[in-house]
């Protein structure tokens, strides 16, 4: 590849950023909107002219784009990493978690959907689930009426389409079925499995779940649901493989040591075949039910499956940098660390931590906040701490323009991610997101704008876990509760008809203009029923 | 001093630790008691070996006993600092705390008790407050039956006996009334002020105190309150001085300005006089109400009194750390960062954060687990993080131990702390405390043991925060509520009587065993009354 190319690649790299030029104010509201279908972004042109020139001399050393890995936990709390005041403190070290966030970008602000299906989708396509469909979660029994994916764009296919080798190693969990399985909507390549841990452990856990076990005619339906139950792996065009079954604990406690195998090997691969790569490295832990892998019983300070669980994901992060490491990608890899939701407390006592209010299945901070951190050594640097906003679906767009082909990014359908490449990449950079927009499957619950959050509707609960199960979804009162997170960190008491009335102007107005998107770019409706987009 | 001295000094410096032959396993008990009035203790001879011989190099190389500098923060919140959690997340970042953990031994498990003048005075004498007496905040208006000093001896006193130069910087609440001023106690010099921030804040916020300040009669009382509303110095020996009034908001802003300049300008002097210190530095802030020093106001994120105060905290952090190293002293320097209590949420919104359950007043985990940083260059291996547990009053033990002179400690009263010079500087240390035990003011609340929290009376508020002003103190039901940390750090749910039914008896016989203590050992009431030992 001549410099003059890969020149040309790294200024295509931020075209999505917003031009200095379209930088006018409107009053208080900072955005600026490039194109109908493009969520409005806060224009920063001179970290954006930094970070050009930071890639562009990355680009002209390594003569490569660079590769994109995130690490995309399942069900792991906010609080969970050392990082977070987690990690040691909640019984589980993660001294390789915290080793990338000191030697990376801490992103305290990091936001997810409240649920695995629908943080996947948006992280895969950019678009907010009510958009694709997919807003809750699928189960392996659900038959959508229409394949979501029929008209979804990856990221993953944009990039394979450009010269990037995609992967997608360990859970999916966005479509079982003929249409929708990774390898068929961008991934070059997956091994993994295609739904969730619990569709296949219950069976496996006879004292913890004996009312199933012990009842042939339920085990029989249960264990029906699953077309796949499991780890198989797929090629583009090819007909998916089956590899191994998911039936025995040990299988299940041992498939995240074959993802991390996988995705080492990936590595190298990619490595010897000199093509950038794109891989969603998907953990099946820490959902629950968790078995150890091999030597990771015990391992946890707390004993608990979900604790040893932890160290484990840990462990093998520390696995994928250190195979980076040894390939010399290190320093040109962006690397993602996150999860997909806030922390799942139905299987109390043996599930995550979060310090904030809620937990998944909620749109409060413990359901949406998630670990968020981005490392790359010698581009992104040492020891940042932000609580600049970031949507996980912003990786979309910021791996589009890391890969140099934002001009991809199709134009009939709205895109709800911003590109953060200049966020993340420079050395003080800020976020070029105004607003977080928290749904409740398809339902418009609130947003997060500076440090306030403000509720339209809300999840309730009688009991000490605002858990999934038995929490109700409720309007609030006439007007928005806000809670100012930097002093209110746990959404505890909201005073927003005294100290915050000032804030409803701007609350309502973004909520409108988000509103006003879906009347060009209506929802769709794939046939979930429940949770689905009202768009009858 | 020769070097015969030295090392001979060296090895005194351990002796408090629990000798290896005395290491006999009593079943679950791990603790060994080597003297009646000494606070049993987990033997680590290994550990105590490796640091006994690290500490000799030392005192080979400098030729000078380590100095001593504790950095006390008043009603800083645990999630407060970035290291735990907070910082940039909660609208206030601190990266020169960060960095003291990053570069020592963040402690996720130190504990103070939940109010100021207890903590100070467990900290100052090595002794749980009901032996001392001084069970809560002395007010400025308290008039003690009988001097608590009269008959406590202070870690300043023994290490000024022993050639250290002792300070006290800021605040001491421990005591204004004649024979219990800081330089009366033991401290050879002492820069600050003798009560509480709010003892002198409240008539400088006419629109926060309208109700006081604008009745004569009652703003009368208030400044009649306090004997001293005045910034003093004392020297041993000598007569205290009054420095400068603490009558505006800017005189109250910039104290501690004023403190660190002091603390500097101490710090440069031992160095000239090539005398080991022990300084205290004992900050005004966070406690409310919080008055920006020049240069401060809306310096934080969330531009709030609260949070620029801890900027600026940990900007003066920043200047203690930057004088140790200017003259020479860092290595030869243990700095121990904490704070005296959980935040103190009746003054919401303007306050501290912690992740835990409760606040400032209430011995929940958020009222009494406190920032615990250590911080030694050479000597604490960097990036350590630990859940071992300490208690503040530890630090009695360990100064006298560093300072080599634990044959010093008096006998003839009950010793609370526990000598943790193994565990704070040995690479992997481990803890050598087994329990930690709670007061509410006088009152035995319940212990800290492994991972478990176990109350025997809990407060209880009906308002979002468990605070001072709105809790009842009561006694649970049949058994100890028994909380896992580690499964569940905001202590909602206890499974006391189904998972933890087994760990009664370890928690009960610690407590029995701690209250025979009190047999031998009674405590001391010096007439405050309520929230006074029950000694009648």
């Amino acid at each position: 590849m001549t410099a003059e190319r890969l020149l040309a690649i790294a200024a295509l790299t931020l075209v999505s950023a917003v031009p200095a030029h379209a930088a006018e104010s409107q009053g208080w509201n900072r955005t600026v909107r490039i194109a109908d279908h493009l969520e409005p972004a806060l224009p920063h042109p001179e970290q954006q002219q930094a970070v050009l020139k930071k890639l562009q001399q990355l680009a002209a050393k390594t003569g490569r784009k660079p590769n994109i890995l995130i690490i995309l936990v399942d069900d792991m709390g906010y609080g969970d990493v050392g990082c977070n005041g987690g990690g040691a403190m909640a019984g589980a070290p993660t001294p390789n978690i915290d080793a990338l966030a000191q030697g990376g970008l801490r992103l305290t602000s990091a936001y997810a959907t409240p649920l695995c299906t629908p943080t996947r989708a948006a992280l895969n396509t950019g678009r907010i689930p009510a958009r694709s469909g997919l807003t809750r979660p699928l189960l392996a029994s659900d038959r959508p009426t229409k394949n979501p994916w029929a008209d979804e764009v990856s990221a993953a296919k944009l990039l394979s389409d450009s010269g990037y080798v995609t992967a997608l190693s360990g859970k999916w969990h966005v479509g079982e079925g003929e249409g929708m399985q990774p390898h068929q909507v961008g991934y070059d390549e997956f091994h993994g499995f295609l739904s969730v841990v619990s569709e296949y452990t219950q069976y496996m856990m006879p004292r913890k779940y004996e009312q199933l076990v012990k009842a042939p005619e339920k085990l029989k339906t249960y264990k029906s649901l699953s077309e796949y139950n499991a780890v198989v792996s797929g090629k583009k065009g090819e007909k998916l493989t089956i590899d191994y079954p998911l039936e025995t604990s040990k299988q299940m406690g041992n498939c995240d040591q074959d993802f991390a195998n996988w995705s080492v090997d990936f590595i190298k691969r990619s490595a010897e075949a000199k093509k950038p790569f794109y891989l969603v490295h998907a953990f099946a832990k820490v959902h629950f039910d968790n078995f150890a892998g091999d030597g990771y019983e015990g391992r946890s300070p707390a004993k608990l499956p979900y604790k040893d669980a932890v160290v484990e994901v840990d462990d093998i992060v520390g696995r994928l940098i250190a195979t980076l490491k040894e390939t010399g990608q290190l320093e040109n890899t962006l690397v993602f660390f996150t999860s997909d939701n806030g922390p799942e407390e139905d299987s109390y006592p043996d599930c995550g931590y979060t310090p904030f209010r809620g937990s998944k299945g909620t749109t409060w901070e413990g359901g949406v906040r998630v670990p968020g951190v981005a490392y790359w050594p010698g581009v992104i640097k040492p020891g940042r701490v932000s609580d600049g906003l970031f949507d996980l679906m912003d990786l979309f767009n910021t791996s589009l323009a890391l890969g140099g082909i934002v001009d991809k990014i199709p134009t009939e359908r709205y895109i709800d991610g911003i590109d953060q490449t200049s966020f993340l990449l420079n050395d003080d950079g800020e976020s070029n997101r105004q607003a977080v927009f928290c749904y409740n499957q398809a339902d418009f619950s609130g947003l997060r704008w500076d440090s306030f959050k403000a509720y339209f509707k809300v999840q309730l609960s009688e009991q000490p876990f605002t858990n999934i199960s038995m929490s109700t979804y409720v309007p609030v009162g006439v007007s928005p509760w806000v809670f100012d997170i930097y002093r209110d960190p746990k959404e505890r008491r909201t005073m927003s008809n005294s100290d915050y009335e000032w804030a409803y102007g701007p609350v309502l107005q973004m909520q409108s203009e988000h509103a006003k998107t879906f009347v060009k770019y209506p929802a769709k409706d794939i046939g979930l029923g429940i949770g689905a987009p009202d768009t009858h």
